[in-house]
Protein backbone atom coordinates (compact mmCIF):
# COMPACT_ATOMS: atom_id res chain seq x y z
CA UNK A 1 0.00 0.00 0.00
CA UNK A 2 2.39 2.56 -1.46
CA UNK A 3 0.14 4.88 -3.50
CA UNK A 4 -1.28 7.49 -1.42
CA UNK A 5 -4.93 7.33 -1.27
CA UNK A 6 -7.41 9.85 -2.48
CA UNK A 7 -9.22 12.35 -0.68
CA UNK A 8 -13.36 11.93 -1.49
CA UNK A 9 -15.35 15.23 -0.50
CA UNK A 10 -18.89 14.19 -0.69
CA UNK A 11 -21.98 16.19 -0.32
CA UNK A 12 -25.48 17.00 -0.98
CA UNK A 13 -28.52 18.57 0.03
CA UNK A 14 -30.51 17.56 3.88
CA UNK A 15 -32.60 14.71 2.22
CA UNK A 16 -30.02 13.06 -0.32
CA UNK A 17 -29.56 10.41 1.92
CA UNK A 18 -26.43 11.18 1.30
CA UNK A 19 -25.33 10.02 4.85
CA UNK A 20 -26.34 6.37 4.48
CA UNK A 21 -25.02 6.07 0.78
CA UNK A 22 -21.73 7.30 2.23
CA UNK A 23 -21.87 4.81 5.21
CA UNK A 24 -22.64 1.59 2.63
CA UNK A 25 -19.56 3.22 0.24
CA UNK A 26 -17.18 3.08 3.06
CA UNK A 27 -18.35 -0.75 4.38
CA UNK A 28 -17.89 -2.21 0.37
CA UNK A 29 -14.28 -1.53 0.42
CA UNK A 30 -11.40 -1.65 2.99
CA UNK A 31 -9.70 1.03 1.43
CA UNK A 32 -12.07 3.14 1.99
CA UNK A 33 -11.82 5.11 5.49
CA UNK A 34 -15.09 7.99 6.54
CA UNK A 35 -13.21 10.93 8.09
CA UNK A 36 -15.58 11.43 11.62
CA UNK A 37 -16.10 15.24 11.91
CA UNK A 38 -15.55 17.42 14.91
CA UNK A 39 -18.55 19.16 15.87
CA UNK A 40 -20.01 21.30 18.95
CA UNK A 41 -23.40 20.51 18.51
CA UNK A 42 -25.57 17.99 20.90
CA UNK A 43 -25.64 14.41 19.59
CA UNK A 44 -28.94 13.47 17.86
CA UNK A 45 -30.77 9.96 19.47
CA UNK A 46 -28.53 7.22 18.49
CA UNK A 47 -26.02 9.02 17.50
CA UNK A 48 -22.22 7.88 18.82
CA UNK A 49 -19.37 9.80 19.72
CA UNK A 50 -15.63 8.76 17.09
CA UNK A 51 -18.54 7.35 15.16
CA UNK A 52 -20.82 9.96 13.82
CA UNK A 53 -19.34 12.82 15.39
CA UNK A 54 -16.76 13.60 17.75
CA UNK A 55 -18.69 15.81 20.11
CA UNK A 56 -16.37 18.36 21.35
CA UNK A 57 -17.08 21.34 24.17
CA UNK A 58 -16.59 24.68 22.78
CA UNK A 59 -13.82 25.02 24.86
CA UNK A 60 -12.02 21.45 23.23
CA UNK A 61 -12.91 22.70 19.59
CA UNK A 62 -11.13 26.38 19.97
CA UNK A 63 -7.96 24.30 21.15
CA UNK A 64 -7.71 22.50 17.81
CA UNK A 65 -8.36 25.39 15.73
CA UNK A 66 -5.60 27.16 17.85
CA UNK A 67 -3.34 23.99 17.18
CA UNK A 68 -4.32 24.20 13.79
CA UNK A 69 -5.64 20.62 14.44
CA UNK A 70 -8.43 21.26 11.85
CA UNK A 71 -8.25 20.98 7.94
CA UNK A 72 -11.48 23.49 8.18
CA UNK A 73 -13.87 24.28 10.43
CA UNK A 74 -17.20 26.16 10.28
CA UNK A 75 -20.43 27.80 12.14
CA UNK A 76 -23.15 26.95 11.52
CA UNK A 77 -25.80 28.39 13.16
CA UNK A 78 -23.47 28.60 16.18
CA UNK A 79 -22.59 25.34 16.21
CA UNK A 80 -19.52 24.32 14.68
CA UNK A 81 -18.33 21.41 12.43
CA UNK A 82 -14.67 20.41 11.48
CA UNK A 83 -12.27 18.15 9.74
CA UNK A 84 -9.44 16.49 11.76
CA UNK A 85 -6.63 17.16 9.44
CA UNK A 86 -4.15 14.73 11.30
CA UNK A 87 -6.77 11.82 11.12
CA UNK A 88 -6.90 12.92 7.16
CA UNK A 89 -3.83 12.92 6.46
CA UNK A 90 -2.09 9.94 8.33
CA UNK A 91 -4.93 8.20 6.18
CA UNK A 92 -4.31 9.10 2.68
CA UNK A 93 0.05 8.59 3.48
CA UNK A 94 -1.25 4.91 4.46
CA UNK A 95 -3.07 4.61 1.32
CA UNK A 96 -6.29 4.44 1.91
CA UNK A 97 -9.17 6.74 0.26
CA UNK A 98 -10.47 8.93 2.91
CA UNK A 99 -14.21 9.89 2.61
CA UNK A 100 -15.95 13.36 3.86
CA UNK A 101 -19.02 14.20 3.93
CA UNK A 102 -19.55 17.91 4.38
CA UNK A 103 -21.97 20.46 3.39
CA UNK A 104 -21.33 22.75 0.30
CA UNK A 105 -18.93 25.46 2.14
CA UNK A 106 -17.08 22.94 3.82
CA UNK A 107 -16.47 21.06 0.81
CA UNK A 108 -15.43 24.57 -0.78
CA UNK A 109 -13.01 25.40 2.17
CA UNK A 110 -11.13 21.47 1.78
CA UNK A 111 -10.73 22.01 -2.24
CA UNK A 112 -8.86 25.25 -1.78
CA UNK A 113 -6.37 23.69 0.43
CA UNK A 114 -6.39 20.46 -1.18
CA UNK A 115 -7.37 20.68 -4.68
CA UNK A 116 -6.40 17.33 -5.65
CA UNK A 117 -9.81 16.28 -3.69
CA UNK A 118 -12.43 14.39 -5.51
CA UNK A 119 -16.11 15.97 -5.16
CA UNK A 120 -19.14 14.54 -5.60
CA UNK A 121 -22.60 15.57 -4.96
CA UNK A 122 -25.28 13.31 -4.36
CA UNK A 123 -28.64 14.61 -4.84
CA UNK A 124 -32.43 13.31 -4.76
CA UNK A 125 -33.71 12.48 -8.19
CA UNK A 126 -36.34 15.16 -7.81
CA UNK A 127 -37.58 18.71 -6.17
CA UNK A 128 -40.92 16.21 -5.01
CA UNK A 129 -38.43 13.62 -3.54
CA UNK A 130 -36.62 16.38 -1.72
CA UNK A 131 -39.58 17.69 0.04
CA UNK A 132 -41.17 14.24 1.12
CA UNK A 133 -37.88 13.27 2.53
CA UNK A 134 -37.25 16.34 4.70
CA UNK A 135 -41.40 15.73 5.94
CA UNK A 136 -40.75 12.38 6.97
CA UNK A 137 -38.31 13.60 9.27
CA UNK A 138 -39.97 14.21 12.54
CA UNK A 139 -37.22 15.51 14.35
CA UNK A 140 -37.50 18.75 12.33
CA UNK A 141 -40.16 22.41 13.64
CA UNK A 142 -41.84 23.61 10.30
CA UNK A 143 -39.13 26.46 10.30
CA UNK A 144 -36.40 24.33 10.28
CA UNK A 145 -37.96 22.24 7.51
CA UNK A 146 -38.72 25.35 5.97
CA UNK A 147 -34.93 26.43 6.37
CA UNK A 148 -34.09 23.08 5.25
CA UNK A 149 -36.29 23.11 2.08
CA UNK A 150 -34.22 26.52 1.09
CA UNK A 151 -30.84 25.25 2.18
CA UNK A 152 -31.00 21.86 0.01
CA UNK A 153 -32.30 24.18 -3.44
CA UNK A 154 -28.95 26.85 -2.63
CA UNK A 155 -26.75 23.35 -2.17
CA UNK A 156 -28.39 22.12 -5.53
CA UNK A 157 -27.44 25.05 -7.12
CA UNK A 158 -23.51 24.83 -6.56
CA UNK A 159 -23.80 20.98 -7.33
CA UNK A 160 -22.17 21.76 -11.03
CA UNK A 161 -18.83 23.26 -9.17
CA UNK A 162 -18.71 19.31 -8.00
CA UNK A 163 -16.36 16.61 -10.16
CA UNK A 164 -19.53 14.54 -10.80
CA UNK A 165 -23.13 14.59 -9.78
CA UNK A 166 -24.67 11.20 -8.38
CA UNK A 167 -28.41 10.76 -8.40
CA UNK A 168 -29.57 8.34 -4.99
CA UNK A 169 -32.72 6.85 -6.76
CA UNK A 170 -31.77 3.55 -5.86
CA UNK A 171 -29.60 3.21 -2.92
CA UNK A 172 -27.86 0.12 -4.23
CA UNK A 173 -26.93 1.49 -7.59
CA UNK A 174 -26.06 5.01 -6.18
CA UNK A 175 -23.60 3.04 -3.85
CA UNK A 176 -21.71 1.42 -6.52
CA UNK A 177 -21.61 4.61 -8.87
CA UNK A 178 -19.87 6.03 -6.01
CA UNK A 179 -17.31 2.96 -5.60
CA UNK A 180 -16.93 2.97 -8.60
CA UNK A 181 -16.05 6.33 -9.40
CA UNK A 182 -13.62 6.85 -6.74
CA UNK A 183 -11.79 3.14 -7.78
CA UNK A 184 -11.69 5.34 -11.19
CA UNK A 185 -10.48 8.60 -9.91
CA UNK A 186 -7.35 6.15 -9.28
CA UNK A 187 -7.25 5.69 -12.90
CA UNK A 188 -6.81 9.89 -14.22
CA UNK A 189 -3.34 9.86 -16.18
CA UNK A 190 -1.94 12.49 -13.50
CA UNK A 191 -1.89 9.64 -11.05
CA UNK A 192 -0.38 7.09 -13.13
CA UNK A 193 2.36 8.75 -14.40
CA UNK A 194 4.77 6.97 -12.45
CA UNK A 195 4.08 3.63 -14.18
CA UNK A 196 4.53 4.97 -17.78
CA UNK A 197 8.41 6.56 -16.36
CA UNK A 198 9.01 2.94 -15.75
CA UNK A 199 8.87 1.97 -19.15
CA UNK A 200 11.65 5.24 -20.00
CA UNK A 201 13.71 3.39 -17.43
CA UNK B 1 -32.70 5.31 -23.65
CA UNK B 2 -32.78 9.44 -24.38
CA UNK B 3 -29.31 10.01 -22.94
CA UNK B 4 -26.76 10.40 -25.44
CA UNK B 5 -23.78 7.95 -24.97
CA UNK B 6 -20.21 8.50 -24.55
CA UNK B 7 -17.44 8.46 -27.53
CA UNK B 8 -14.64 6.29 -25.46
CA UNK B 9 -11.19 5.80 -27.59
CA UNK B 10 -8.91 3.23 -26.55
CA UNK B 11 -5.44 3.06 -27.41
CA UNK B 12 -2.13 1.29 -25.93
CA UNK B 13 0.90 -0.53 -27.15
CA UNK B 14 1.21 -3.44 -29.20
CA UNK B 15 1.90 -5.83 -26.62
CA UNK B 16 -0.52 -4.14 -24.17
CA UNK B 17 -3.60 -6.82 -24.77
CA UNK B 18 -6.19 -3.91 -25.77
CA UNK B 19 -7.82 -5.99 -28.31
CA UNK B 20 -8.88 -8.42 -25.70
CA UNK B 21 -9.89 -5.52 -23.43
CA UNK B 22 -11.94 -4.44 -25.58
CA UNK B 23 -14.16 -6.92 -26.55
CA UNK B 24 -14.40 -8.16 -23.22
CA UNK B 25 -16.22 -4.30 -21.92
CA UNK B 26 -17.82 -4.81 -24.65
CA UNK B 27 -19.80 -7.60 -24.11
CA UNK B 28 -20.26 -7.15 -20.30
CA UNK B 29 -22.57 -4.35 -21.01
CA UNK B 30 -25.12 -3.83 -23.48
CA UNK B 31 -25.62 -0.22 -23.47
CA UNK B 32 -21.39 -0.38 -25.00
CA UNK B 33 -20.67 -0.62 -28.84
CA UNK B 34 -17.78 -1.30 -30.61
CA UNK B 35 -16.79 1.17 -33.29
CA UNK B 36 -15.61 -1.56 -36.03
CA UNK B 37 -12.37 0.61 -38.38
CA UNK B 38 -12.48 0.37 -42.29
CA UNK B 39 -9.22 -0.64 -43.28
CA UNK B 40 -7.50 -1.51 -46.32
CA UNK B 41 -4.98 -3.78 -45.43
CA UNK B 42 -5.57 -7.84 -45.72
CA UNK B 43 -7.11 -9.86 -43.23
CA UNK B 44 -5.26 -11.52 -40.88
CA UNK B 45 -5.96 -15.27 -40.19
CA UNK B 46 -9.21 -15.47 -38.21
CA UNK B 47 -10.02 -11.65 -38.70
CA UNK B 48 -13.73 -11.66 -39.66
CA UNK B 49 -15.06 -8.79 -42.12
CA UNK B 50 -17.08 -6.33 -40.21
CA UNK B 51 -16.14 -8.01 -36.97
CA UNK B 52 -12.49 -6.73 -36.61
CA UNK B 53 -12.33 -4.75 -39.02
CA UNK B 54 -14.60 -3.44 -42.66
CA UNK B 55 -11.90 -4.88 -45.11
CA UNK B 56 -12.06 -2.15 -48.31
CA UNK B 57 -10.18 -1.92 -51.10
CA UNK B 58 -8.26 1.21 -52.18
CA UNK B 59 -10.17 2.32 -53.99
CA UNK B 60 -13.92 2.21 -51.99
CA UNK B 61 -11.68 3.85 -48.98
CA UNK B 62 -10.98 6.74 -50.93
CA UNK B 63 -14.56 6.87 -52.28
CA UNK B 64 -15.31 6.93 -47.97
CA UNK B 65 -12.79 9.48 -47.54
CA UNK B 66 -14.26 11.57 -50.86
CA UNK B 67 -17.57 11.27 -49.44
CA UNK B 68 -17.21 12.78 -45.41
CA UNK B 69 -18.04 9.31 -44.37
CA UNK B 70 -14.89 9.04 -42.11
CA UNK B 71 -14.43 10.86 -38.98
CA UNK B 72 -10.80 9.93 -39.13
CA UNK B 73 -8.34 8.09 -41.32
CA UNK B 74 -4.77 7.13 -41.36
CA UNK B 75 -2.38 5.92 -43.42
CA UNK B 76 -0.02 3.25 -41.11
CA UNK B 77 3.13 1.98 -43.07
CA UNK B 78 1.08 2.20 -46.60
CA UNK B 79 -2.47 0.76 -44.93
CA UNK B 80 -5.20 2.57 -44.50
CA UNK B 81 -7.19 3.09 -41.41
CA UNK B 82 -10.30 4.75 -40.67
CA UNK B 83 -13.35 5.29 -38.70
CA UNK B 84 -16.98 5.25 -39.81
CA UNK B 85 -18.65 8.44 -38.75
CA UNK B 86 -22.23 7.71 -39.45
CA UNK B 87 -21.94 4.76 -37.40
CA UNK B 88 -20.42 6.60 -34.52
CA UNK B 89 -23.11 9.00 -34.87
CA UNK B 90 -25.92 7.01 -34.91
CA UNK B 91 -25.00 4.76 -31.97
CA UNK B 92 -24.28 8.23 -29.85
CA UNK B 93 -27.36 9.78 -30.47
CA UNK B 94 -29.16 6.43 -29.73
CA UNK B 95 -27.90 6.54 -26.27
CA UNK B 96 -24.70 3.77 -26.73
CA UNK B 97 -21.57 4.45 -25.91
CA UNK B 98 -19.03 3.63 -28.41
CA UNK B 99 -15.67 2.11 -27.81
CA UNK B 100 -12.55 3.01 -30.45
CA UNK B 101 -9.74 1.08 -30.34
CA UNK B 102 -7.02 3.30 -32.39
CA UNK B 103 -3.93 3.90 -31.98
CA UNK B 104 -2.02 7.55 -30.62
CA UNK B 105 -2.37 9.50 -33.99
CA UNK B 106 -5.54 8.47 -34.43
CA UNK B 107 -6.91 9.25 -31.06
CA UNK B 108 -5.72 12.58 -30.95
CA UNK B 109 -7.57 13.06 -34.41
CA UNK B 110 -10.55 12.01 -32.93
CA UNK B 111 -10.37 13.93 -29.61
CA UNK B 112 -9.80 17.29 -31.68
CA UNK B 113 -13.02 16.51 -34.41
CA UNK B 114 -14.69 15.41 -30.76
CA UNK B 115 -13.34 16.45 -27.74
CA UNK B 116 -15.35 15.62 -25.10
CA UNK B 117 -14.10 12.13 -25.67
CA UNK B 118 -12.99 9.79 -22.58
CA UNK B 119 -9.36 8.90 -24.05
CA UNK B 120 -7.90 5.47 -21.99
CA UNK B 121 -4.61 4.16 -22.33
CA UNK B 122 -3.87 0.79 -22.03
CA UNK B 123 -0.18 -0.83 -20.73
CA UNK B 124 1.15 -3.21 -19.76
CA UNK B 125 3.00 -3.60 -15.99
CA UNK B 126 6.34 -3.76 -17.78
CA UNK B 127 8.64 -3.21 -20.65
CA UNK B 128 9.80 -7.07 -19.97
CA UNK B 129 6.38 -8.15 -20.26
CA UNK B 130 5.56 -5.59 -23.16
CA UNK B 131 8.78 -7.38 -24.95
CA UNK B 132 7.47 -10.91 -23.70
CA UNK B 133 4.06 -10.41 -25.38
CA UNK B 134 5.30 -8.94 -28.76
CA UNK B 135 8.51 -11.66 -28.96
CA UNK B 136 5.40 -14.51 -28.23
CA UNK B 137 4.03 -13.10 -31.70
CA UNK B 138 4.69 -15.51 -34.04
CA UNK B 139 3.14 -12.78 -36.87
CA UNK B 140 6.43 -10.49 -37.18
CA UNK B 141 9.35 -10.86 -38.58
CA UNK B 142 12.41 -9.96 -36.38
CA UNK B 143 12.24 -6.38 -38.09
CA UNK B 144 8.90 -5.64 -37.80
CA UNK B 145 8.77 -7.09 -33.97
CA UNK B 146 12.01 -3.92 -33.70
CA UNK B 147 9.65 -1.59 -35.29
CA UNK B 148 6.79 -2.36 -33.18
CA UNK B 149 8.91 -2.44 -29.89
CA UNK B 150 10.15 0.64 -30.70
CA UNK B 151 6.22 2.23 -31.54
CA UNK B 152 5.02 0.47 -29.00
CA UNK B 153 8.14 2.94 -26.29
CA UNK B 154 6.76 6.38 -28.51
CA UNK B 155 3.27 5.48 -27.57
CA UNK B 156 3.69 5.06 -23.92
CA UNK B 157 5.11 8.32 -23.71
CA UNK B 158 2.13 9.69 -25.04
CA UNK B 159 -0.37 7.73 -22.31
CA UNK B 160 -0.09 10.88 -19.97
CA UNK B 161 -2.13 13.20 -22.70
CA UNK B 162 -4.92 10.36 -22.17
CA UNK B 163 -7.90 11.13 -19.32
CA UNK B 164 -7.18 7.89 -17.65
CA UNK B 165 -3.99 5.20 -17.74
CA UNK B 166 -4.96 1.22 -17.06
CA UNK B 167 -2.29 -1.00 -16.34
CA UNK B 168 -3.36 -4.79 -18.40
CA UNK B 169 -2.04 -7.24 -15.88
CA UNK B 170 -5.08 -8.94 -14.62
CA UNK B 171 -6.93 -9.37 -17.80
CA UNK B 172 -10.76 -9.31 -15.19
CA UNK B 173 -9.63 -6.44 -13.04
CA UNK B 174 -8.53 -4.72 -16.31
CA UNK B 175 -11.75 -5.18 -17.88
CA UNK B 176 -13.52 -4.39 -15.03
CA UNK B 177 -11.51 -1.12 -14.72
CA UNK B 178 -12.08 0.46 -17.73
CA UNK B 179 -16.01 -0.45 -17.76
CA UNK B 180 -15.85 1.38 -14.16
CA UNK B 181 -14.77 4.82 -15.91
CA UNK B 182 -17.06 4.48 -18.95
CA UNK B 183 -20.01 4.40 -16.16
CA UNK B 184 -18.44 6.73 -13.77
CA UNK B 185 -17.65 9.21 -16.86
CA UNK B 186 -21.76 8.89 -17.10
CA UNK B 187 -21.75 11.09 -13.89
CA UNK B 188 -19.15 14.08 -14.45
CA UNK B 189 -21.56 17.39 -13.26
CA UNK B 190 -20.99 18.56 -16.98
CA UNK B 191 -22.67 15.81 -17.93
CA UNK B 192 -25.46 16.05 -15.59
CA UNK B 193 -26.76 19.28 -16.11
CA UNK B 194 -29.84 18.68 -16.59
CA UNK B 195 -31.15 16.69 -13.26
CA UNK B 196 -29.83 19.71 -11.32
CA UNK B 197 -31.75 21.93 -13.95
CA UNK B 198 -35.02 20.00 -13.06
CA UNK B 199 -34.90 21.56 -8.97
CA UNK B 200 -35.00 25.25 -10.57
CA UNK B 201 -38.46 24.29 -12.16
Amino acid sequence: MKDKGLLIVISGPSGAGKGTVVSRVISANEKFKFSVSVTTRAPREGEVDGVNYYFKSMSEFEHMIHNKELLEYMDVYGNFYGTNKFFVEDMLNNGYDVVLEIDTKGAFAVKKIMPEAVMIFITPESFDVLSERLVGRATDSPEQLKRRLGESVSELKLAAKYDYIVVNDVLDTCVNQVSNIICSEHHRSKRCLDIIDNFSK
